[in-house]
């Protein structure tokens, strides 16, 4: 199957977010950017381990970061995130529709059982 | 690492929507329920490779099926997709937040400096 790119990049957006250090370290990095050693130091994993989980992030698009002096940055990309949010809330919607359609055909039904309706 | 069994559900529901298959049969499934042979119709994969989708999919919670006589009736479990949104949308909201008081303290900077604070 070809993928479009956008389709390409939500797998990644997804897949990134498929791991509890991953989504801690989102967690962390929207109240503010931070450097590798602090995203590091509640996660009970050895820094290279840890440093794979934020190449993910970075690949996915999820987090950039830049090395400033000896120290690397690391910040949130809040687009990816809104991307991804917005895929769900749009699914919801649809189903939420979907309810409200389904309640308003029962509605309908009872009345016109009822002899309100012609 | 331990995981919650909150945390570990958010993995498979993340991990499940990280593949366009999966994510064609959401968007499917948030219109009402489907038979098995209607929602791999519009998919050019063999039927074996869609029900490992499919059961990917039953396994994160995201989707249930029942057997009407010979027929499998695949409906959509809303509750895993909104807490999905929900996690996204909290971290939407902390980021706004700190933008918004980024910006009330840039504002606060620039009136200073022009002395209309003392």
């Amino acid at each position: 199957m070809l993928l479009s790119p956008m389709a390409n990049q939500m797998n990644h957006f997804f897949s990134a977010l498929a791991d509890p250090t991953r989504r801690a370290v989102i967690e962390r990095l929207v109240t503010g950017p931070a450097p590798v050693s602090e995203l590091h130091a509640p996660h009970d994993i050895a820094l290279p381990t840890f440093l794979k989980h934020l190449k993910v992030l970075e690949a996915s698009g999820l987090v950039r970061s830049e090395k400033k002096g000896r120290v690397r940055i690391v910040h949130i990309e809040a687009a990816p995130l809104a991307e991804a949010e917005g895929w769900l809330q749009k699914q919801r919607r649809i189903w939420e529709g979907r309810l409200d359609r389904l309640e308003a055909l029962a509605e309908h039904l009872e009345r016109k059982s009822n002899g309100d309706l012609t």
